[in-house]
């Protein structure tokens, strides 16, 4: 029996809505249900972590929490250990595990969340790093990680901003579909679930239930891949 | 003075078109005039490698050269040492420079190339992995390659398949323009020449000339991107 809390975000602004405004209850509701107070927020994916902390303090402070950036910590691991949640902002995936590894975070943030039940909110980058490995990224690799391993909290990855093939393009650049397939090919690759702008996944010991907006595609080696509308109970995915 | 020869192929194939025959005046006049009889063919980028060569034996038979796959030589460092010219194909960038360092082809190809001015093509992740480091690849990382330096037989990155942002798009992920611009922020990055699909840049020596179907777009560090024609001379880039 899993203690883990996760709300794992495909992204933080949809078109015409501003910054997590699309997911401003799921993330009210998900915090005050565990009596959080304040938020230790990573900033590690862009390299402005001023702004960008800034930015997420004055959203989360207008829905009542405190909210501080992991990086003005002179110890960022005691900063995980003593938070009482952690907050994983979009931004460069290569940049953000990076920096999760520079700064010895992995395993500090594993403890906390698969094991004492810190509240874990994730966005896009964010949402990469909660899974088993950032190998199905739609960034650039723009910085070298010492591994592309990730955090683990489930054992599947995700693909956020997943986004369908334009069947008007004339671009040759594989679609999104033809990337997880190629990575399917690499044996004992998980399943990647596609999550599209606007749509979140939330977990809850050993439940996993799809809410947002929009249905999500799972691609699973050696199968086809199948959509699931809103509401699907994906508690299969975490066995 | 540099001896080498490159032909640097955005992409394999446009739309409409079969493959590499956008670019099949320019392979052919490239290979003749050094009278290349043999290419050596390196497939590492997609898993398929011998249906992958096939296609690339048939393309080449057709223009009157022999195409042997180096993954079907139980010495690839040999075979690179004896090869008239080599061409690495496009696929999956990780992939493909995860193969070159996995069988230790790196230097022997740089030796080839920039000492014995052995004639090289690129196409797409054959491109990515000439330039300095696959930084600027738009790939899904699939696998883990021990670093993303690459090649370097130029000074400089290419952004492959460049592709304009598209006003009417909803879709949040970042544009190709704001993923340059973000590795840029990195210091000490090189400049990235964005080659559109149907662009290829020819190097002889130290002469670099934009050829094919499109404007390039240069993005280098602390400056505005600039768009160039056909027919630029891109010298500069490799001073």
């Amino acid at each position: 029996m899993s203690v883990r809390n996760l709300l794992l975000l495909s992204n933080s602004t949809i078109h015409g809505s501003g910054y997590l405004e699309w997911a401003a209850q799921h993330i009210q509701d998900f915090l005050k249900s565990k009596e959080v107070k304040k938020v230790l927020f990573v900033p590690y994916a862009l390299r402005t972590m001023d702004n960008y902390t800034e930015t997420a303090r004055k959203k989360f402070t207008s829905w009542g929490f405190e909210l501080d950036g992991i990086h003005t910590s002179v110890d960022p691991v005691a900063a995980v250990n003593n938070a009482e949640a952690i907050f994983i902002g979009g931004g460069n995936t290569f940049q953000l595990l990076k920096g999760l590894y520079d700064n010895k975070l992995i395993e500090p943030i594993r403890k906390r969340v698969l094991q004492d039940g810190v509240p874990y909110i994730g966005s896009s980058a964010g949402t990469n790093v909660s899974t088993v490995s950032i190998n199905t990224t739609n960034d650039m690799p723009i910085v070298f990680p010492p591994s592309f391993d990730a955090l683990a909290l489930v054992p599947f990855n995700i693909n956020p901003h997943y986004i369908d093939a334009n069947p008007g393009s004339t671009h040759m650049g594989e679609t999104r579909e033809e990337r997880i397939n190629q990575y399917h090919e690499i044996p004992g690759t998980p399943p990647v679930l596609g999550l599209r702008e606007g749509a979140l996944l939330k977990v809850t010991g050993d439940l996993a239930l799809l809410m947002g907006l929009h249905p999500a595609r799972l691609f699973r080696p050696g199968k086809q891949p199948e959509e699931f509308p809103v509401a699907t109970d994906f508690s299969f995915l975490l066995k």
